[in-house]
Formats: structure tokens, sequence, C-alpha cells
């Protein structure tokens, strides 16, 4: 059965068995991964373009990685770049990027909204690789596929807080979304003034006291504190912030057994995690990694290799 | 027949048979750019330097795509980048490069001539993607290679007008050189300010005024107004310069049915050109862009094939 | 026989037999980059991470090359890019690239040390490209394999001038260390302020004056000028440097003949060498670059073929 969506712009777009596709995808290409020979023919000859607006060395290389190792060739663009800098509007610049003839557009950007009105306007794929503060659902796919393989396959019943700066995350927007779409309780931790404006209307529990939030958890995600926010005064300080809402060895005593810790990185050690807690067996950061190079060799497997690819141009 | 050249410096290096070759080649290579599979093994093994001492995203990314396209290695420098700012001289950077036995080197720069200079002591092909105001010969193929399949292979007694800031255009240069030879005839239309010193040599007819300049032309090309001239005091206002020189609707009202419009891009909206123009289908821009990469496979293509390549080191 | 060896952080950590593998290997693939297909499938579907916290066109340009001659896919990351600039840590950088699954980091980082820091903490290998004044081992190797070809494989007897900042060099360090193992006479010569502390214990002949220690050499190796050290005080006026410490062809005559000259590059022309020696038949300077590729492509292949390649995540 072909792949039905040109685009991903959010984890809402995607069936259960899309979903699910994608999970089956993303285990095969981690065996692959780990390879010494990671590579396979999939894509050969097809171009994806990684254009990101807004930096980010770590979302970049796990596309380009899952780019080359499907065989495909990967096109590295930022907002530094040239034409950018001589004030060409962002439609301007991807109709150009189009007019290349690409597959794929992988596409981060810092106003919401801004993929899906991209997506609009090309007849090529556009991934999504982050876009404001509101979907990010490559990272909540491979934050799925990672506490899968944790969890054996098994998301019913299982209880999930995420911890830290909601109101400003991408990430905790596409995780809500798919994760209570999976049969994960999924629980917020913020300070009230890091929740979003109409958290009440979240298919989710809201806690303001972190040892409250974390009893008979299955998995805690820490977000990353956006260290500038603090300036907007919107954060408490530092210190305060990471005694109230940095997580502990001492947190995960009052978790079930065996949970796990996640975070999409860049980590702040000492801030939103504690140092020993990133390092000890409980924490899936580097799986996550690992996982996030896979789940974007699956999505462009799929989205590459839908029926109407290389259809007429617009 | 082997192509005969080392180095791509302005369209005069080629006889008409060359830009024929050219042409012919870029048509197959735009047909295989619209195929889900878009890369040839041509040239498998090759590497190709992109060293761009001027930033250009569009020039840089049209001739990755490509050297990929024909299988080809690209090697992209850029000015920021350190040798350069620890003082090596364009010389000795150049030479090595060299050194690590590339195929050719596509250049950019903004002193008029570097390209020249560089090309006479190296051995290995050298492209000119813009020298100061001197020639970008890739932007006139590209612009001829559009124009060709616009007009159904025929040049002859088409119109051809240039408009915006010829004095500093490497692009207007190239484009007259090249189109002129062709048997288009070229108009030019520009303020006095931004016409070129000795315009009466060139094989063209200058006008200042948009309205008859614009009279029965087959073709409009817009230059970019390069907004920091302004400074220099060789620019009206922009508001006066648009309302006197940016192409509107209604200038082509007064061209040949069917006129088209080029612009080399990126686009200043509003100011060279009206928005709505950019949109309509009167418009080859995206086409120029799509032409470019097919233009540049065959160019690395024929360059890199031929008869003396892969010759002994000087 | 299967390369032993995970890291490459120092030369110390090779066997002459090593070296020895690594000078036949290099003199191959120096063969194979002279041809006008370059490619060799060896490291197919292998991914090469170039991790430069420092700059360094050249030296990154070089592996990047390396990398994909031998079919190897490589990623380019650097200082400037983002994760680093939001304040990850050195380890958890190079821990999350490693969960991306490549096979070789290759790392410059301008503390001393860090190479090895970060080789105990990762199971793939790790390529020291230069850290700090420590050590610069795949420079010091395509200096070795320069000096080979020149002087037809014997190193026995010959004599070597390591000429400039020699106090603030990892290429004199590791240049000492290699060429003298493999029965080179090394002599030093720089002005006090440029000397290393204890460099009485170094196996080396120490010269403040240029004149007596270029007396018999078969071979010079000017050190670049980090011209940014006169701030500091410890240089001398470079008018006064040139003069006292500048190599000349005036000095080569009291030079053995057919001595010849290098420089890591990039070359301050009339600072640390007269730039009519720098284009002289006697200059290895575009040799050592070419050699550079093949060494790393040497390297790159030694290691990813070890026996112990490919196997558990740690």
């Amino acid at each position: 059965m072909h792949w039905a969506h040109k685009d991903l712009l959010d984890v809402s777009d995607l069936s259960t068995g899309d979903v699910e596709r994608i999970f089956e995808a993303a285990d095969s290409f981690l065996e692959i991964n780990r390879r010494p020979v990671k590579k396979v023919p999939t894509l050969k000859g097809r171009s994806v373009v990684l254009f990101f607006a807004e930096p980010s060395t770590r979302t970049k290389t796990s596309f380009d990685m899952a780019a080359k190792r499907l065989s495909a060739d990967s096109f590295s663009l930022s907002k530094s770049m040239s034409s950018l800098t001589k004030g060409e509007s962002l439609k301007d610049t991807v109709l150009t990027l189009q007019a290349m003839n690409p597959d794929a557009i992988v596409m981060r950007h810092g106003v919401s909204g801004a993929a899906q009105f991209i997506a609009e306007r090309l007849n090529c794929s556009v991934i999504n690789a982050g876009d404001g503060w509101h979907a990010h659902p490559t990272q909540a796919l491979l934050d799925a596929v990672t506490l899968r393989r944790a969890w054996s396959g098994d998301f019913g019943g299982k209880t999930l807080l995420i911890l830290g700066d909601i109101a400003h995350s991408r990430v905790a927007r596409s995780n809500v979304n798919l994760l209570t779409r999976l049969g994960v309780n999924v629980r917020l931790c913020a300070p009230r003034t890091l929740l979003p404006p109409k958290v009440e209307t979240w298919p989710v529990e809201v806690y303001s006291d972190l040892n409250k939030a974390v009893k008979d958890v299955d998995a805690v995600m820490c977000l990353r504190l956006q260290l500038e926010r603090q300036q907007d005064g919107l954060l408490p300080s530092l210190r305060e912030y990471s005694r109230e809402y940095g997580l502990g060895k001492r947190h995960l005593l009052n978790a079930h057994g065996g949970a796990v810790v996640l975070h999409p990185g860049p980590i702040n050690r000492g801030v939103e995690i504690a140092s020993e807690l990133a390092d000890m067996g409980e924490s899936l950061i580097l799986d996550q990694v690992e996982s996030g190079v896979a789940t974007r060799m699956a999505l462009l497997f799929l989205f590459l290799t839908r029926k109407d690819q290389g259809g007429e141009r617009v």
C-alpha cells in the first residue's frame, strides 16, 4: 500500500496505521544503522534539501545521515546563507529551491505555521523539522520509537510526565498529541508561567509540584530550558528553577520501577536534569538520538516512495 | 568530438557550435531532472570544488545539485572559511585546492578577472561562477537555455530588453555577448548613472525611458538592484527607481503578445519587478532556476569529459 | 593482518610497522588520486564525522576528500554550529554524535588532550586532527609521506630543520616524535621566546642562529607564524622576525644540494618564508597537500577496516 501523504506538518496528519508503519520501518533502519555498512540503495538519485532557517546541528545532522544512508543526496541551506540575507522572502526562497526539483524539503523555521504555509505552495514533500512553538513531529515520532522499544511495544496504560517549559515547546505539543493517541497517560509539570494558555483543554493532567507529578510514572521527558527566556522575566532564577523542577535521582524513587528518562537535547546538566541522572541506565537520551536517524530514514523512505511521487510540476 | 576547452571564463570563449552542444545537453538533463531518479553515473569518481569567495546560496546550490546528479563529489568552500581569514592569498588558496586533485574548480569572486587569473595558473578546469562586474557565463547560458525553450529554439529576430543596473551587472555583460551572437536584438534600459561607460560601443540599443524600451519586445530581463549601491549616491531613491524602472504589468501591454519576463534572482518584489508580475505565467524566473541546474550539469559534463582531462600535473 | 588501533591520538600510538603500512597505503592512494576516476568503493556505507571545533578549511577539506574518495559519507560539524553555541559540553556533543553510529569522528579542538578525553569515552574511531599545542599526527604522517617520496624512501642520516614558533606548534611536536624514530636528525631553530619549555629533553639539536641551523640540512620545515601571538608580547616585530628567522634562498646555499622546503600552510609569504622560495622547485608545500589527502585516505582505510570494527555498542 502506497503512502498517502505529501507532507509531514504535524503528527495529527498521521493515522494510527501510518504511525505503526513508521515504527516498523524505524525498527528496521535501527538495525541497519548498527551494521558496519549502513547504506541502502532505496533513495538513490533522490534529492533532499535541508533548509534550516533556525540553527540546529543535531536535527540537521540527523536528517543528513538519514538521507545519505538511504543513498539520497542532501543539500544543506541555513539562514545565514546569502540569498536569505539578501532579503528574499521565505516563499521565494522555497519556490526557488523547488525549481531545482528536489524530492523533499526538510524545513525548520522560527514561525509557527511556516511549514504549512510552504507545503501548500510546493508540490514536493515538505517535512516539518520544527516550526516555532507549534510542532516538531519527527521529534515526537522518534520519542515514541524510543519509548516503544523500552516498553516492548506496549504503550497502553503507561504514564509519561513531560517536565519543564511546556509553554514554548513544540516538542511537548507534538508528543502530547501523539502519545495520548497511542494510549499513554500524559502529565505535565511546570511552573505556572511556563504552562501554555488553555492547558486545561489538553488531554493531560497538570501538576505544579514535581514530587507529586512523578509518582508512579513510567517515563519522564525533561524539556530543554531556553535560558534566554529568563530575560523575558518568565523564568525564576536558574537556581530556583532547578531546585523545584530539575529532575534528580530522588524523584525517580517515587516513579514505577524501571522508569526511564528522556530529553530532546542538548541538555543543560544541573538545570533541567541532574548530571548523574543523564548518564544512568534509566536515561534514554542517547537512544533518542539513535532512534532519530532511524525514524528520519523511515519518514524519508515512506514520503519519497509515495504513489504520486515524481508527478507533474504544478 | 571531444570538448576543446579547459576553462569557462566567459561566453566569448565558446563557439556557436559549443553553445549548441550545451543547449542540447542541457535539454537532456532538464528531462532527467524531472524524473524521480535524477542521478546519472557520468562523472562518478570526479571531484568538483565549489569555491565561493562571494556568497551565493542559489548559484552554489545549483552547482552542487548539478555535480551530485552527475555522481561527482562536490566540496564547498566559502570565503568565511578559515584559511582565507588567515590571510592566505587567492593564488595560494587555489594552488592548495588544486593539489588535492579536483577535476574542476567552480569559482565566484568579487574581483573582475579573478577567474582568468586563476585559470592561467591551474591545470584543472576553472568554471567562472561570477567575477566582479565582468562575467557570469553560466547565468547567460541558462538564460539562453530558458529563452530557447520559450521560443521553441528560434532566437532569430527576437528582441530582448535588459532592464536595470547594467553598469554593475556581470549578468548583463554575459547576456549581451551571448544573445546578440545568437541573433537576438538586445536593448538596454537604465537611468544614466546605471549605464556602463562606453555603452555606445556595445551592440545594443540604449533607452532611458522604459515605456519606449518595452515596445514590441519579446522578453524583458530585469536585473537585481543592488540596494547597497544607494549609499554610493549612484541610485535615485528606491521609490523613484521603482516608479521609473520597476517593471509592471502595464509595461507588457506594449510588448509583443506572449512576451516573457526573466530575472536572475533573488528578486526584490516591488522594486525592480512588480510582485504580481513575478508570479504570472509570463514569468520564467523559476524556469531559469530549473534550467540552471540542467545547464550546469551540461557544462560539468562537457568540461570534465574533454580529451585532455586527467592529464599530467603542471 | 588487521589494524590494531581504534584511535589515532598521536604518532606515538603507532609502531614502526604501523607507520610503514600507512606509507604504503598512502603511496597507493596518491596514484589513485591522480587518475581521472579517483573513487574506490572501499568504505562504501561508512560514515565519517568531521568535527572541527577550531576552524581549518584545508585540513577539513582534505579529510572530506579522503572520505568521499573511499566512498564513505562525510558529515561536517563546526564550532559555530548551534548545539555548541547552546552551551552543550564537548562530551555530550560527541556522545550525541556517536549515538548516530558513525564509524569515525575526525576531531580538531583547541584544548590539548581533547582527542584523548573523547577517545576514551567513545567506541568509534577518533582521529585527532589537531588538539591545542599537543599533537597533529596526520600532519606529521603526511609530512613523512612527502619526505619519503622526496628521499626515495630513505630517512636514515637525513637532517631536517624545523624553523619558527616551536613552542605553540603541535605540528613540530608530532614531527619531532615521528621523524626522529624514522632515523632523521632533527634540528629546531627559533627565537628563545618561541622555544618550548624543557626543549633540552627533546631528541633534537637547538639553534638560535638560522645561518648555523641550516648548514648541511636536507630539508627545512617552516612553521606558520601565528600572527596573533604578537599581541602576547611573545614575538618580536614581524619585520625583525622575518629578517632573523624568515627562510630565504640564500639560506639554502649552506644546506645540502637538493635540500627541500616544507610548510604546513597556509603560508605567510615574506614572513616565515620568502615568496620566491615557496614557488621554487625545492618547495614541497603543494606536495604536502597532495600527500595529505592520500595519507588521510590511508588512515581512514586502516582504522575503519580494523578487526573489531562494527562491533557492539558500549
